[in-house]
């Protein structure tokens, strides 16, 4: 399936779905970028304070189709953005605030380009607008969490995603030169919604009142300074004489609350090593093979090598080669490519290889050492990674064999997932003598790898059985064999290996035999118990809206807004309301 | 457009969404029954417990089209029981709890009819499974409110919507005969989610552990009596042979811990006195004009006619009469029979009518007598009517002006509304010397009609502004002019006469010049700011979810699985995972 229609398909104009393509046509995303390669944005780091500039190269499309006018954007644009905030994080210690801001002319962003979004597949949409929301739930994740305050210097008009990407950041200061307003139009304009955290932002995070969200969403022209203050859409609006002071001053005083080294080298995030070949996919310490026919991919994380260097010196001497980061950052390529690239292949099996004391070791010293920032920035990006697995559209299993390391951070892969699948006792045919497989759990399945819903994916497991939660809390540090994990309910199954091939089998069969919305829409909901947060509503919510309203011929029809947008007309609307 | 197309109807064959139809082939459909009307319940009353049997007539479909064969349900259906909630909780003060079972052999209920869900539209599916969450949601509160706790008594199958049933009952007990099961079989059979309530109920009422809870919704036929009791999907399984005093014990203990009255008289739910002209629906105290040309709806909410009874005694005198009650009835069959019979009506624009007085004194009444079990029913009913307002896919417009009675209960209404436009003043043309509309604050409107996510609506307009919101409470009881309103944060504009009702118009028109889905959406999102809820994550997360994969091809096209069902052919999907 293409990603876009093209101009001339006229069967384009028909349906809201392109028509099916062979898989050649389908652009390859990848996601691999770095500094002196950007070609939409500008990362200028001048002491504490580094400045993001947005020039849209509007020629710079990833696909063809549309030019990115007005500083709009699509996954290309939002790749590169993905890409600073990791870079900021990493390779600059010493940034303490980040001034984001527009190149173009009275133009800050324009967001999601229009006729990008017009001619995409509907699966394309959906997951642009997820990795787009991932990127700024880690701008906002920098701010909490990094050190590194986000501000928004809106020196132009902010419509639709760009003043979405405006409210990621933690202020947003708006120019005061009569003709710059922040908007989201996309309600009147388009018949769609601002999707990627819009709507929840102006009212879970800004706390605008509802009846003045619903006045400003459905205002095509925005607000300009005054009233978008007085209406908490904006922190200050100030005049051009005085804007970049302002800027500046703010941006000052955020980095004197950060808590962010000084005099600190940074770690460079150094090229990816990754092979490909038609099938499968790895990294030193990530491997996927993927089977095509029965549309599943293997996944197995390897466990280190060695022991975990010494000390804080150590691990900074490692820099990307350090195995937590250099294994977070595969997974992390690995998700994105998988997710993008490969929508037929709809169920994970999530593996693990290696000695588990080995992966303990440098799990404790992700612990001990989480003062430092080298550390802690391995830690969130960890914490990161996994959170975009719990919104990964596709099935989860884990198999938990003699050989695999589920423990402490690697356990949580097990967690995330739907299911949990373990050998007991050994495969009698392939090495009698194994050592059975067992999982660890370590101080950090309790609480260092939140998962949106605030809650450790121990504690969503257990969510409303605090005394089973208390007895697996009891047996951390324990080799658990089979038996004792599928008595304290950490996995699903165990079977000895007579049946668990077959039943592995039939399993995913199964799962392959299933509706791929109807897995999507469940295992969103089973997924995230308890309590809701601004990202569950964003990823729950907002977005289960959005997709719907996406397939909605008022929408994507031929003659829903969305696809007549540009055309002069408007779209006709089926009016009755569901 | 029809709810449903006809078999020999080849069109619907085709598309998904059943071809438009004119007006007069919509059924219009008509919430009124009541005991002795029955045709798919039973109500058995004895002494202090209520058993309530499911035996549903499979040729009393409420449209043509399907058979409601094994205890298969329809809105029809669900309409009888949603009456009988009501009158148990009104007309039968002595019921302490209330056993839910099937009345035919080997099956408890079958869930929603599935030939009625293929032939039916894609808004009827959606305003269908609102009401039945509606109905469920009710059965919960008069298990938490009212002291009538249900029981299933599943003493058959128990599946998809049956099993749904079944979790919004407080207890569970599965027959253990050998056959009997509880499933959620939608995923596997049908392509779509278990949508009401079902996935949400399982992990985050009875808190199936999620792995578990992923096996169960993928396993067709489900789970029996020991796995389903083991795995937290009912709390026990009892032999045929004790079943029915199993039951009746559980139900006793339930009937002790009530704390409804004894020997008190019911109150009969007299049929309501509503007219109906083509444009126009009244009842005693609420009326509404339909402006078919504009899509828009009048609703006017009157004010008692005079004060109310003197004690409790009065109160249950007037009955049935009694304003409050009355009222709410009203407005809830109006809600109701707009949102199902009236579609295309966009905007629903509220009003109210009559002496703030009196409406304050009803209001502090409803206080006051909290504590005796009829009161406390009207308030719970006033509570549930306005929450359905939260969740119709409708604007709501509140329009204040001279002669309105916003006050106490009824200022719910307007805080409800998506806007409040307020008169500054009075209509120089109409009424120089009339008193210039206020609004009144009550102790009422600060937690007596908590919405889903268990705030009130003033809690709700001021979340993350305490201090606004003290100052709002500091002026509790006080006439709030429309200066007075728009300062404090109230109404979202005030305007006098001059410009008032260009505004409004302009305002009214606009709206209905916008996707009538992006307002779905927005406004579901704006609603329900801070914490979530059960109930908000099943209108949220779980419904959002349920109407994107109701309106993909996977399970609605010809092809899909839905579709499909009872053809003997599997549902075939496209297999990319979005």
């Amino acid at each position: 399936m293409s990603v876009y229609a093209a101009e001339t398909d006229s069967r384009a104009e028909e349906d809201a779905e392109p028509p099916a393509r062979t898989e050649h046509d389908v652009p390859r995303v990848d996601f691999d970028t770095g500094s002196g390669r950007y070609r939409h944005w500008r990362l200028d780091v001048d002491g504490e304070v580094a400045t993001v500039t947005l020039s849209v190269d509007q020629d710079g499309g990833l696909v063809p189709g549309y030019e990115l006018k007005m500083n709009s954007y699509d996954l290309g644009v939002d790749i590169e953005l993905y890409d600073i905030v990791q870079r900021l994080r990493f390779e600059h210690p010493g940034v303490k605030s980040v001034v984001m801001t527009g190149g173009l002319e009275r133009n800050f962003c324009a967001g999601a380009n229009i006729r990008m979004l017009a001619q995409s597949s509907h699966g394309w949409k959906v997951n642009f607008c997820k990795f787009t929301n991932e990127t700024r739930n880690g701008i906002e994740d920098a701010t909490a969490n990094s050190g590194q305050t986000w501000i928004a210097a809106v020196n132009g008009t902010a419509a639709g995603g760009g003043y979405e990407l405006a409210l990621a950041c933690e202020q947003i200061v708006l120019i005061d030169d009569g003709s710059s307003a922040v908007s989201l139009p996309e309600i009147p304009l388009l018949g769609v919604l601002p999707g990627t955290g819009g709507l929840t932002r102006v009212v879970d995070k800004r706390h605008v009142r509802k009846d003045r969200a619903d006045v400003f969403a459905t205002k095509s022209e925005g607000f300009r300074g005054a009233t978008a203050v007085e209406w908490g859409l904006a922190d200050a609006t100030v005049p051009r004489a005085r804007f970049a002071d302002e800027i500046a001053r703010r941006a000052r005083e955020a980095a004197a609350g950060s808590q962010r080294p000084d005099g600190a080298s940074g770690v460079t995030l150094t090229p990816l090593e990754r092979e490909e070949s038609g099938d499968t996919i790895s990294y030193p310490h990530v491997s996927a093979a993927l089977d095509r026919a029965a549309r599943r991919a293997d996944i197995t994380v390897h466990a280190p090598d060695g022991a975990p260097p010494e000390d804080e010196a150590g691990v900074l001497e490692q820099g990307a080669a350090y195995w937590p980061l250099a294994m977070t950052r595969a997974l992390d390529d690995l998700i994105l490519r998988l997710r993008t690239n490969e929508p037929e292949i709809g169920t994970w099996v999530l593996r693990t290889h290696g000695d588990a004391d080995t992966v303990l070791a440098y799990d404790a010293q992700l612990g001990e050492l989480a003062g430092d920032w080298f550390v802690n920035e391995i830690r969130h990006y960890y914490k990161r990674t996994l959170k975009r697995l719990d919104v990964t559209s596709r099935s989860l299993v884990a198999v938990i064999e003699p050989g695999s390391c589920f423990a402490g951070l690697l356990l949580d892969l097990a967690l995330a997932a739907d299911r949990q699948y373990m050998l007991e006792g050994v495969y009698e045919d392939v090495d009698p003598e194994a050592e059975p497989a067992s999982i660890v759990l370590s101080g950090s399945n309790d609480g260092a790898w939140p998962m949106s819903n605030d809650l450790s994916r121990l504690a969503s497991r257990f969510w409303g059985h605090d005394e089973d939660l208390a007895r697996v809390r009891a047996r951390t540090g324990e080799r658990l064999d089979a038996a004792a994990a599928t008595e304290l309910g950490l996995v699903t199954m165990a079977l000895d290996d007579i049946d668990f091939e077959d039943e592995l089998r039939i399993v995913l069969e199964e799962r392959a035999s299933l509706s791929p919305d109807a897995l999507t829409g469940m295992e969103a909901n089973h997924r995230f118990v308890g309590p809701e947060t601004l990202e569950t509503k964003i990823f729950g919510r907002l977005t289960a809206w959005q997709n719907w309203i996406f397939n909605r011929p008022n929408a994507s029809g031929p003659e829903g807004a969305l696809r007549r947008f540009g055309t002069g007309r408007k779209g006709d609307y089926d009016v009755k309301r569901v």
